[in-house]
């Protein structure tokens, strides 16, 4: 009979059994006649032991000297093993080395430190390392989880288009890129107005997938290129928005520690911070906001956008995200729904997550009146005849409506605890870094 | 106490209540002293019926003279109806018109006929139209279907990145962009490369997004933007790639059946054609492939590739999708495997549509010798230092490895029975179009 073919993430449940396992050598501790080959998958890493006086000489040597991300493939019986990382080790049988790694040419990536320089130039092998492993991991169920929160709330997917036709909120911070006959097309920055096309068609709507700034900030929370989730919705109101962002931020946050605590745990993220991540959060306006910051010695004045600086100093009065609402008109974008009781500022809200991790969310109510979003259109100098169709939603059956935007990478920079974007995403695209 | 508002969706279990629905008006009808407004809300279509003795005059007035696609808000009595679509209907006690739609500007998708040049000019406005509806409604259950299928089965999610450095494959089809200085990215054709440098470290992956290809085709099977997802696992071969494939277009299929029925008829699909999509799918070889089509009457000789027509013919023979491997090497990218026994072709699998909607998957076992992969750079004339990262994943630890890509929009055109993909995503791109 043939030797079943296992992942080490079923390891668990075939102690006892004679399998194979078909892997990578991730590190190799010796004693004496002893070795143990540390092997992952993909799935896990597991501790293999092989015994000399139980292998044929060739097999055990060629073992003791394999080098590091060699591919193999061991058979050999699981033994539960309370200490072992997954509860369980293999006692080697045999071994098939499918591509040796030369020791002239050895892996570059070793346990020693490297520089970050280093690291991002082999992108492409750095992520088979356990800490960057973990963090793609949860990355995966983040993804997830928000694609579930929708899917299961009545939300449509309805992908908006990645090439837009007109630049239309200024062209500085667009990625140009040339289309057929020398017409110019521009990498959309955000779904938003064309979600809200389509929630005047679905009810609710999101469109997830990558967006592109071309911002020449070189700080740890911008990428270029980065994905987005955007949902929108057909009769409601700022009110919606913050009641969707928090339960949206609570369901992610409780099904990353369901799913994926040791990923958390390899990263040493200290999941009270997230435990403590629980309805309601707290709401502020943009006035208490400033006064707060005032109070805390920042420079900011009324009617200035908070930096990064503000960002991280308003979020370390709470254990949980803040939602920030009423901005001044001025700091928002032109299609903001104003508040009717106080027009200088506009029904928008931000939420800034907890540890200093700044804006993960931004949002609010969108204009639904036809002639005030003219007069916002001219007033914003914006081309009237490339917004004709945006401005058609406006009067074929206009509706109040809501919706916002969450960053996808810097949810995971926070919920991973992590120092930059960088390691965010498998191939982070950057001011200075287009490669791998 | 205050009326519960519901969505048309949730109707049929509110049968006997008063509740409010929040939608638009989607047609009008009119018998004498009763108006039977056709109310949507982006989850479902109800009729309501407005008898004038039962309401004050001036709601009747308004109502009755209301124009296609105002916004307005209907309160009244749920009652099962039998033969109303969704077994309810709603006897109209209030309503309130949000935004008029008036007289002198009406909404310009009316029920009569219109070209495609009008309706793709409004493709804002033609979404909210049933059949469009209906389409990207099953767009959506076949992109959860997908990620359900390789999220249950082991593969992790690893997004691959739009910007991708050097001209791999020609820079014909490539999209240009500008990047900052002066640099210039161009925009992916496929995550392939990267896929597997990510399933040597998480084993088995997929990468999902939107992908470009500057083709000057003006066919009903090309769109510029078009979004694609891709598996590639580690330790698998061609024979992996075609039980995956074959597994996850039935999954799909009976995804669609289950969930979508209402749609499909919407639609007028035939779903006994959806039905007969049963595992196993008939395998044949090029060589096959191409006598077939040599007795069809095609001019096709040992050695080209398929056409549309050729494809088309091919898939007359079968009621299910076609497996056809082992092409000719000159027909197929640089890093397939070739046969062992037969080395003048490759280890690569295409997936034919039944129905004549042509590829739908394409894929194979890639090339996991580092001398081979180096001879077949060269041999196509590529900048061997562009792919230094991708020969890596051959020096470190190199196992066999397979994976597929298949297109979202060409699946939606043959489950949804579509003659062209513009009517398969939102807001298509196409040589002559990039709006709105």
């Amino acid at each position: 009979m043939a030797v079943p073919r296992i992942t080490i993430r079923e390891a668990g449940s075939h102690t006892g059994q004679t399998v194979e396992i078909a892997g990578w050598l991730y590190n190799l501790r010796k004693s004496g006649k002893i070795v143990f080959p540390l092997v992952r998958d993909g799935t896990g890493i597991i501790q293999c032991v092989a015994v000399k006086s139980a292998l044929p000489e060739a097999v055990f040597d060629e073992l003791k000297g394999l080098t590091q991300e060699s591919s193999l493939i061991v058979t050999g019986q699981l033994r539960a093993e309370e200490r072992a990382p997954g509860g369980v080790e293999l006692d080697v049988q045999g071994v098939q080395v499918v591509q040796r790694v030369p020791e002239s040419d050895p892996y570059p990536i070793t346990p020693k430190e490297h520089g970050v320089d280093f690291l991002m130039d082999h992108r492409h092998l750095w992520i088979r390392s356990r800490r960057q492993h973990a963090i793609l991991r949860i990355r995966h169920e983040i993804i997830r989880a928000i694609r579930d929160y929708f899917d299961c709330n009545g939300f449509t997917l309805v992908d908006t288009p990645i090439f837009t036709p007109a630049a239309c909120e200024g062209t500085t911070t667009l990625f140009e890129c040339n289309y057929f006959d020398d017409e110019k097309v521009y990498l959309t920055q955000s779904g938003q107005l064309y979600n809200e096309a389509t929630a005047m068609a679905f009810g609710k709507v999101y469109t997830f997938g990558p967006t592109f700034r071309a911002e020449k900030s070189k700080t740890r929370r911008h990428l270029t290129e980065f994905w987005m989730v955007e949902p929108e919705m057909a009769y409601a109101t700022l009110e919606d928005v913050k009641r969707v962002a928090e339960e949206l931020i609570v369901f992610v946050v409780r099904r990353v520690l369901e799913n994926r605590r040791p990923e958390l745990t390899t990263l040493e993220r200290d999941l009270s911070k997230l435990e403590a991540i629980q309805a309601p959060f707290p709401r502020i306006s943009y006035d208490e906001a400033v006064s707060r910051l005032q109070a805390k010695g920042s420079q900011i004045q009324w009617g200035g956008d908070f930096g990064g600086t503000d960002e991280t100093l308003l979020s370390e009065d709470f254990d949980r995200p803040v939602m920030v609402d009423r901005y001044p008109a001025q700091v928002k974008a032109f299609y903001f729904q104003p508040d009717p009781d106080r027009p200088d500022v506009v029904l928008g809200v931000d939420v800034l997550a907890p540890e200093g991790y700044g804006e993960i969310i931004g949002g609010g109510q969108r204009i639904h009146d036809y002639d005030l979003l003219v007069k916002r259109i001219e007033e914003h100098n914006l081309p009237r005849e490339a917004f004709d169709w945006y401005l058609d939603l406006r009067k074929y059956g206009s509706v109040p409506h809501a919706g916002f935007g969450m960053g996808v990478e810097r949810c995971v920079a926070w919920i991973c605890g992590l120092e930059h974007v960088r390691e965010t995403i498998a191939f982070p695209r950057m001011l200075y870094r287009t490669t791998p």
